[in-house]
């Protein structure tokens, strides 16, 4: 496969999809891609898509990897740690890592987005269409189906490999579904609860209504309600709620009496913040919080899923986005260490190397949910955050929490980052719960100490084949 | 709900969906059951479904409840433990139990349900039509829509509440996949293994050509072939395979002198009792090995899915039916404990109570999956099994271990087993890796420490959130 001349036709012109155009354009490929919504550089489309993302060290990873480290740095904010918000209004500020040097940024997905299609189309080998909405895909012959929704005309395209990027809802993953043509492993699961965007506007002088550098977090055990800081001065707030569960849920929080009576009664300081709340709660949608998980990938060397097509997650650990700009890294890996293989060996290779870790950061992102809405407000995790806080000052090279190694060791896969993560999480609690360590103790015996149980831990999982 | 005249259809007339009949029709419903095949008692069926099941306390229990233990007891072939077969021909009798009175057995599928069909039609208000395959269910008007096989007629057929017992392929499920009309979980998972039944026939004297009271299994690591009795002196087994990786596979078995040579190989002394094993292995098909798990299984209170529909799991614990038997003592249950409830809230109790325990049997035989074709080979489970029969022997009220939880402790649900199993499993294996218990010791003290160590570990789990 020395010829770089091959034909690859990407569906999706997301996030996923923009960064892969651009890095295979950049490799030399014949790289055409079709985005069934409309050029979102022209026209507001944020409508039922977060509006802003976390970006850290994996996504980052790849944008080094197409050279747009500088011009992305200038569309990020820094979010240092939560910032907890308890129901007196009382605030505090949990680090994400105990580096000075580790944070996550706020990012606007759209100016993202814009970036990397701009880029892309500086490649003459990289054409994008948008409007062209893919319906279905042929495995077998390489082929996908389009209707083009201004015209309704509908066209067959065929390419050397076809890559889906087209999100959650893949025409491809569909086709591969309903196909039966072998066994497709195949899972689509829904929290109890949904989400909703929010807003906390700008004051009058364009500043930010509360502190800027941080990922607001006001956690209320079986819902919470996050806040995320745009480059604008206004927050994109976001309210995760049970459907149908508890005293308070989607289902009936029907009329502005009621969602005021809940915000006063549950989220008073942010109230004060959001004198738009009622406008907002009716005007946008409530929608569901799922996971996908499926396999193969691919079919053959025809066919492959890459991004939220192949693996979505929810949005507990800020990870969806570098997830999928991490697929592109390691499959950038596979072409370099694969320079004559077919697609066929590439996608295999790619799909074994590649799926435990997409496994991984999916059901990490389901733990962080109740981490962020329950655990985060209990004091026990409280203080196992700040033993690891000081772990991490004091020992810059020695530690890593279970946060740091999925959000800022991008060397490290996701699983093995959750396996050793959890375990580290399963040390430090249960040696404060029986007393062996407190966060008084010199900072030099708890690093041995979580090490020693570290280690021992995964070692009695191994033995009993539970890794 | 006091009125018993309801009217309750059916889907599906399978070893779930005829007792259930049955037990409904004690309960003085007016039940009608709809079956896609032809009846099984005049016509031979049995191609591509399993021929005989491990049939253990759970089923039991459930048999005893429509009162026909007696009958099914005359059915039943005692398994007393595991024949495992090395591959030099040594064998050896790994008990199922230390007790004696603990042991699974052999059961005909075509027998047992033909039984239970038989009992049901002994009802007034039972009613059973054949040949005529379910294609949708309405769920909201609480509708199926159904297809005379014979006169090809289509038909719709309406009721107060529907249960679909239609199996792994269900139509309820499909249709709430389909409807998108709520938030549908849903997984299909499939190993990469796939199966095929082969025979070992009688002696010309109609004996047994192996020893009758067990069940037999040839383990190899990546494969393996078990045997299981019938009444007529021969032996079902099955072959289970990868289709794809390993020097042999279902791919590439594709001629008599491969599959001669694979045996030959792997299992001879199973091959000297299988004349017919070529045969066999052109004329039988290959089949999949899936896990079906979904939520919710009710649409409010107008239709339900129970036994495999709801959860379909892999053959490797022999608890498939008597999972799905369990599933009608535990909706007997529910219809006890709420007897002026309406059916929506007796489907929402009957799922929120049982789906934690269909969850666990499925992964638990995932697990065993690994245990039987791998670890029964190793020495350390040996020595781990060892321990596990003396201490039940010796301490018949006070040890049981996870299959003896799973399979002979009826009145703990699979959930609890599962915990509980995998704790000691854990415990014993670490402390056999860590020399502090071994098979020599004094078995009231293996007793202890074993214990000691698994409420450990369960704790541990616990502040860890694990659990």
């Amino acid at each position: 496969m020395n010829n770089k001349k091959q034909n690859i036709l990407i569906i999706g012109a997301g996030l996923c999809g923009s960064l892969l155009a651009l890095r295979l354009g950049q490799r030399g490929y014949n790289v055409t891609v079709y985005e069934m919504r409309p050029d979102l550089r022209r026209t507001d489309i944020s409508a039922g898509r977060s509006i802003n993302l976390a970006f850290s060290d994996r996504g980052n990873k790849a944008i080094k990897l197409v050279g747009l480290e500088q011009k992305v740095k200038e569309l990020c904010i820094p979010m240092n740690g939560r910032m907890i918000h308890d129901k007196e209004g009382n605030t505090f500020l949990s680090n994400y890592s105990g580096r000075d040097y580790e944070y996550i940024n706020s990012i606007s997905r759209g100016e993202l987005n814009s970036l990397l299609l701009t880029e892309a189309e500086k490649h003459d080998n990289v054409t994008i269409h948008f409007n062209k909405k893919c319906k279905s895909v042929d495995f077998e012959n390489t082929t996908a189906h389009f209707q083009d929704y201004t015209t309704k005309d509908e066209f067959i395209e065929d390419a050397d490999a076809i890559i889906a990027t087209d999100g959650a809802g893949s025409a491809l993953r569909k086709s591969y579904y309903l196909g039966k043509k072998f066994l497709f492993s195949f899972s689509q699961n829904y929290l109890t609860h949904g989400y909703k965007e929010l807003s906390i506007l700008p004051t009058e002088n364009g500043d930010y209504k509360t502190y800027k550098n941080a990922l607001h977090i006001w956690p209320r055990g079986d819902f919470m309600v996050i806040a995320l800081p745009n480059l604008d001065g206004s927050f994109t707030v976001t309210l995760f709620l049970s459907f149908a569960e508890g005293e308070y849920n989607f289902n009936n929080l029907t009329t502005p009496e009621i969602v005021t009576e809940f915000f006063t009664k549950e989220f008073p300081d942010a109230l004060e913040l959001m004198p738009n709340l009622v406008e907002d709660f009716f005007e946008n949608p409530t929608a569901p919080l799922g996971t996908v998980k499926c396999s193969p990938w691919h079919y053959k060397g025809n066919t492959l899923l890459m991004g939220d097509s192949a693996h979505a997650i929810v949005p507990f650990y800020g990870q969806g986005m570098n997830a999928s700009f991490e697929d592109v890294v390691e499959f950038d890996q596979v072409l370099d260490t694969h320079k004559d293989a077919d697609w066929d060996t590439i996608f295999t290779t790619y799909e074994k190397t590649r799926k435990k870790d997409t496994d991984a950061i999916a059901d990490l992102a389901i733990d962080n949910f109740h981490e962020m809405k329950d655990h985060v407000g209990q004091a026990i995790f409280q203080e196992k955050r700040k033993i690891e806080m000081a772990l991490e000052k004091e020992f810059p090279e020695d530690y890593s929490s279970k946060y740091s190694l999925v959000t800022f060791n991008e060397n490290i896969g996701y699983r093995e980052a959750m396996l050793r993560g959890r375990a580290q999480d399963k040390a430090i609690l249960n040696m404060l719960a029986d007393g062996v360590i407190s966060i008084a103790d010199d900072l030099k015996d708890i690093l041995d100490k979580v090490k020693t149980e570290t280690e021992a831990i995964l070692e009695d999982d191994k033995i009993a084949g539970l890794s």
